[in-house]
C-alpha cells in the first residue's frame, strides 16, 4: 500500500480527489484528505475504505509531521504562499511534493535536499501554470528536434463561462475562480517581447491593447497580455526569440467595457472607502466622476471615458446594475473590494452553469527557410457548477503526476516544473484519453 | 549668546542661511552650519566670525550628540526620513527643533516629551507645507471669529519658472526642485470632499481632471489635486465642511501633455527597462507603443492616446526631443529614471533664469445667509538660479520662526505644525515686510 496526502478539500480540489478516489482500489492506495472544514472533507469521500479525513491546521507543526510522515506523497491545494510549510516538511521527512501554484525562490532553495532524498517535487502542476506549460513544450521540443528555428510564442488561456451558459449576458463572463483575483488582475507592468524589442504596457492601458485570437469551432475572443512574459525566456529556453507574449483570454467586447473599471479607479485596492455602509451602486461609480447637480451619472461617465450612450459598454455597465440606487451591501472597503462584491451579484454561476476553459498557442518558426506558424488549441466544459472545467484542468494534472510518480514512471528528483519530457509526455497522454485534447493547425504566418 | 545649529547647506538653505547670517550680530547668534559636504558649507559662510563648518554625518551618533548639546535651536535640512534621527536627539538633550517636512506620526509621538522640556517642534514650516498652512489659517481663524459658516476650501501651490524666463519653452516649466518627485507627481489616488461628496481621482485620470485658476496680473493656470484632502479635515479644523480640495499648480497645457507621459506608462518607478544604456529616446517612447514596422513612433504615438499630429503636446513632446535618436545617457533605469534623465536636459534652469512660487487659496462661506468668496494669492519670483523663490519660501519661514523662538516671542512648546496664531501671525507679518504678499479679493461665488 502506498498513502497519499491532499492537503485541502476546497472546490477546486474536486476533480483532483476524485480521480485518485476511482484509482485507489486499482493502485493500493490510501488516501488522506486533510482539511479545516472536516465536515467538508468528509462529504468528498463519501465513507469509502479507501480514504480518511482528517482536521488540518498548517500552523499545527506537530499535525503537519505526524501527517506528512505517514504518507509518501503529499497534494497541497492551500493557497500559494503557506506550501512553503508543507515543502519544507516533504524535504525534512523525504516525501514527494505538488502543487499547481507558481515556484517560488523559497521553494527552489529545496532542490538540493529534494535531490539528495531522491524525491520528487512538481510545481506550476496545474491549468496555467501547468498544462500551459506540458502542451507548448511538446510543440517548442518537437520543432527544435526537427532543427527548426523559433522566432515566436505566444500562449492564452481563460476562465470562462460555456457558450452554452452565456444567455443574456453581455459580458460573456462569470467568477469561476477567485474573484478578487479577476478584479484585480493586470495591475503592474506588463513586459514581452515583440520582433525582437522589449514592449511595455501599464495597467492604464492593458485592456485596450488586445489581440484577437481566433479558435476553431468558438470564433473570436481577446487576449489581453500578462505580468511579465520575459520570464520565461529562460522556463522554455527561449532566450534569442523574437516574440514571446503571454496573455489572458476574454470573450469579445469584454476588455473595452473592463476597461471604464479601470479608467474610474474602480479596481484600487490601496485605499478604503468613505461611508460604504450607506453606498449605493450608482453612488460608488459618482464617487469616481466630477461633482456636477445638473448631469446624470451615466452622461458624465460617457463624457468622461467618451463612449456614446447606446454604446455596447454602456449596456454592458447597465446589465451589471452599476446604475441602480441599489446598496453595495458591505460595511467597508476599498474600491477593488465594493466592485467585486457588486459583480458576484451577477457573476456568480448557476447551479447548471458549465465553465469553460480556452487555451491557445502559436508558434512561429523558420522551416528550410521559410516562416511557417502552427496554432494549437484545447477548450474544455465544465459539466455543472461543481464539476467544473477549471477544477479538471487544475486536479487532472496534479492527480496524473501522484500516479505515475508512485508508480515510479518518473525518473526524476529534485524541484521542477513538468517541462521536461519525462513529465509532460505521459501526463498529456492521460488528460488526452480523458478529453483534454489539444487541437493543432497550421496556418499561413502573414 | 545663542547657538543655532542648521543640518544641510543645499540648494534649498540658500535664503535660510543667508537669513540667519545677516541677524547674527544683532541677535548674538552663533552659528553652526553642518553639512557632508564641509566645502559647499564653508562657501555659504563666506569667512564670517558669528558662522563656522562643520563635517557632518547623520549616523554618527557621537558627532550628532556633541552638535545637538551646544547648540539651543535645530534646522534639518536633511531629506525627509532622516529628521527623526535628529528629532530624538533633540527630545534627548532639551532642544528647539524646525523642519519643513511633513509631520510624520514616529516624530508625533516626541509631542510629551518636548512638552515637559519645555521646547517647541515646529514641522512644516517651509512653502507647501507651510506658507499654505499659514496664510489659509489667517484668513480660516477670521472667517471663524466673524461668525462665518464656512464652506469651502481650495488651496494650489506650484513651483513654476517665472514668466520672463520662459522663453520658447512651451511647457513654461523647469525643474525647480527635486526633478524625481515632479516625474513621481501624483502616482496613488487622490482624495477629496465636493459639494459634501467624497471623490476619488486615480493617477490615470489625474492629469485631465485640471481646474482653471485665474491669478490676479497672471492669468490663468492649471491646478491637478494632490493625494489626500481629506487629511486636512482635521489639520484645519474644517470637520463638516462641503468642499475640500488641496491640489499643485502647472502653467496652462502643461497636464494633458504630461498626462501622455503618464498614458505611456513612462513615469513607472517600479521595474527596470531592458538595454537601456544603448537607448534613445524615441526608443524609450517606442518601447511603450505597440510593434508596427510601417509606422513612424510620431503617428503611432498620436493614434494611441488620440493626439491631432499638429497639437500642441505633440509640440511639447518634440520641443524635449523625446523624438529624437539621441541616446538617453544612463547605463540602467526605471521607466521614471530615464524619463527624468531625458527632462533634465531641457529642463535644468539657466544662470539667469528666475524661478516663480504662485500660492492661491480659495474660501467658501456663508455670511447673513448670502454665500460669498474670497480668494488669496501669492507671487514670488526667484533672483537668480541660485537665490531662487523656491529657497526663499522655503527657507524664510523657517528662520523667521528660529528668531522669533530665540527671541521667546513663541509661548508654545510640544511639537506643532503652523496653524497657531501665536505662530503664523508673527511669521506672515515678517514675510509681507520681505515681500512675500498675499493679494486677497472677493469674488462672486456663481
Amino acid at each position: 500500500m502506498q498513502n497519499i496526502l491532499i492537503i485541502g478539500a476546497g472546490k477546486s480540489s474536486t476533480a483532483l480527489i476524485n480521480y485518485l478516489l476511482s484509482h485507489a482500489q486499482e493502485e493500493q492506495w490510501n488516501l488522506t484528505i486533510a482539511e479545516k472544514d472536516i465536515e467538508l472533507a468528509k462529504s468528498k469521500i463519501e465513507g469509502r475504505s479507501t480514504a480518511k479525513a482528517v482536521s488540518f491546521d498548517v500552523f499545527n507543526a506537530e499535525l503537519l509531521t505526524s501527517l506528512v510522515s505517514s504518507n509518501d506523497l503529499i497534494i497541497s491545494m492551500l493557497p500559494a504562499s503557506l506550501h512553503i510549510h508543507v515543502a519544507k516538511k516533504c524535504a525534512e521527512l523525504k516525501k514527494h511534493f505538488l502543487t499547481a501554484s507558481y515556484l517560488t525562490e523559497e521553494i527552489k532553495e529545496l532542490n538540493d535536499q529534494f535531490e539528495s532524498n531522491g524525491k520528487l517535487m512538481i510545481m506550476e502542476m496545474g491549468l496555467d501554470p501547468g498544462i500551459d506549460h506540458m502542451s507548448a513544450m511538446k510543440v517548442l521540443d518537437d520543432l527544435r528536434d526537427k532543427g527548426y528555428k523559433l522566432t515566436g510564442f505566444e500562449t492564452f488561456t481563460g476562465g470562462l463561462v460555456a457558450e452554452e451558459s452565456v444567455g443574456d449576458n453581455p459580458w460573456k463572463y462569470k467568477f469561476t475562480w477567485n474573484p478578487r483575483n479577476v478584479v484585480l488582475a493586470g495591475q503592474g507592468t506588463c513586459k514581452f517581447i515583440q520582433e525582437g524589442r522589449y514592449k511595455y504596457i501599464p495597467y492604464q492601458k492593458l485592456f485596450r491593447r488586445t489581440e484577437a485570437i481566433y479558435i476553431p469551432d468558438h470564433g473570436y475572443f481577446e487576449g489581453y497580455a500578462n505580468r511579465d512574459s520575459l520570464a520565461y525566456l529562460d522556463v522554455y529556453n527561449l532566450r534569442g526569440i523574437q516574440t514571446l507574449y503571454r496573455g489572458t483570454l476574454r470573450g469579445s467586447g469584454y476588455c473595452a467595457a473592463w476597461d471604464v473599471f479601470v479608467q474610474l479607479g474602480a479596481t484600487d485596492d490601496t485605499y478604503k472607502m468613505e461611508n460604504v455602509s450607506e453606498m449605493t451602486h450608482r453612488q460608488f461609480i459618482n464617487s469616481f466622476l466630477s461633482y456636477n447637480p445638473n448631469d446624470s451619472v451615466e452622461l458624465k461617465l460617457a463624457h468622461y471615458l467618451s463612449l456614446d450612450l447606446d454604446n455596447g459598454i454602456m449596456f454592458k455597465l447597465r446589465w451589471l446594475g452599476m446604475f441602480e440606487e441599489e446598496l453595495v451591501g458591505l460595511k467597508k472597503g476599498t474600491p477593488a473590494q465594493i466592485l467585486e462584491h457588486i459583480l458576484k451579484k451577477k457573476w456568480t454561476l448557476n447551479p447548471d452553469d458549465k465553465d469553460m476553459i480556452v487555451m491557445w498557442h502559436k508558434f512561429n518558426f523558420i522551416a528550410d527557410g521559410k516562416p511557417r506558424q502552427i496554432e494549437s488549441s484545447m477548450v474544455t466544459l465544465g459539466d455543472d457548477e461543481v464539476n467544473t472545467a477549471m477544477s479538471k484542468t487544475v486536479g487532472l494534472p496534479l492527480a496524473i503526476a501522484a500516479k505515475l510518480i508512485l508508480q515510479g514512471k518518473i525518473d526524476l528528483s529534485g524541484v521542477h516544473v513538468p517541462i521536461k519530457k519525462q513529465i509532460y509526455e505521459p501526463v498529456l497522454d492521460e488528460l488526452t484519453s480523458a478529453g483534454l485534447t489539444f487541437i493543432e493547425r497550421e496556418v499561413d504566418p502573414t
